[in-house]
């Protein structure tokens, strides 16, 4: 398999390695959710090339997960928002924060922490079935793959 | 940042990204999770050129993902299996395909399901709160970053 294939693959894994697999993508969108949203924003907080930055966010915008919002018209400045594509990304990066910080703890404690604004908690996120409503434990799980529709 | 420096930092994400960051990587988690255990099986069901394969797998291992167990002692054979730091990332795994198969649907349908064996029905993960048990929808997360111990 060749990495230009890999958006028409019907795996959701690959295809979501296609868009956001480069490796500054996820520290983006991190910033985004920590509240960034200008480009200079993401710059400073990032340490990232100007160049690298204006491709990074472009793809981001062609995919649907920012969109371009004007905050100024004279001279004009546009700053980048999450989408609700975007914004349900939040899965992704709560999992791998928590498998970080329960595998791979820094020793300086955890560097970010979610909270569940409803009950006012820090927490953790516990997946559960959406059929039975309990929670699902890691050895519960059996993935398989399903015949494809021709 | 320098991508060397990612492995200090103390951002779980970035840390994620240090040993999971690169392309192959979570399609070879993929094929772990949907039962593939030795060198042939990965190099077939994935395409990647035996090099490549091999220096991912030893990244795994080292870093406590993949263990190797012998399964032949003549001539001696050795397969990869999960531990119970790699089983975990099934919650990773689970996000991307559900966001994926939500947001950026292939027409041959989903590739992949999940399977609750203990009630028996395919799901999709819903995030819970671990404080107050309830689902958890995107707009009800406030990420916020930590003061670091020093």
């Amino acid at each position: 398999m060749k990495w230009n294939e890999l958006r028409t693959e019907p795996c959701p894994i690959a295809r979501f390695l296609s868009v956001l697999g480069d490796r500054w993508t996820l520290l983006i969108l991190r910033e985004a959710f920590l509240g960034a949203r200008r480009f200079e924003a993401f710059r400073e907080r990032l340490d990232i090339s100007p160049t690298i930055l204006t491709r990074r966010l472009g793809s981001l915008c062609e995919h649907d997960i920012f969109e371009r919002m004007t905050y100024q018209e004279r001279p004009p400045r546009q700053e980048y928002r999450l989408t609700r594509k975007g914004v349900d990304l939040y899965g992704v990066l709560m999992s791998i924060t928590h498998w970080g910080n329960k595998h791979d703890p820094d020793d300086r404690g955890p560097s970010m922490r979610f909270k569940h604004t409803k009950c006012a908690h820090d927490f953790v996120p516990e997946i559960h079935c959406s059929e039975c409503g309990e929670a699902v434990p890691p050895l519960e799980v059996r993935v398989h793959r399903m015949e494809l529709r021709t």
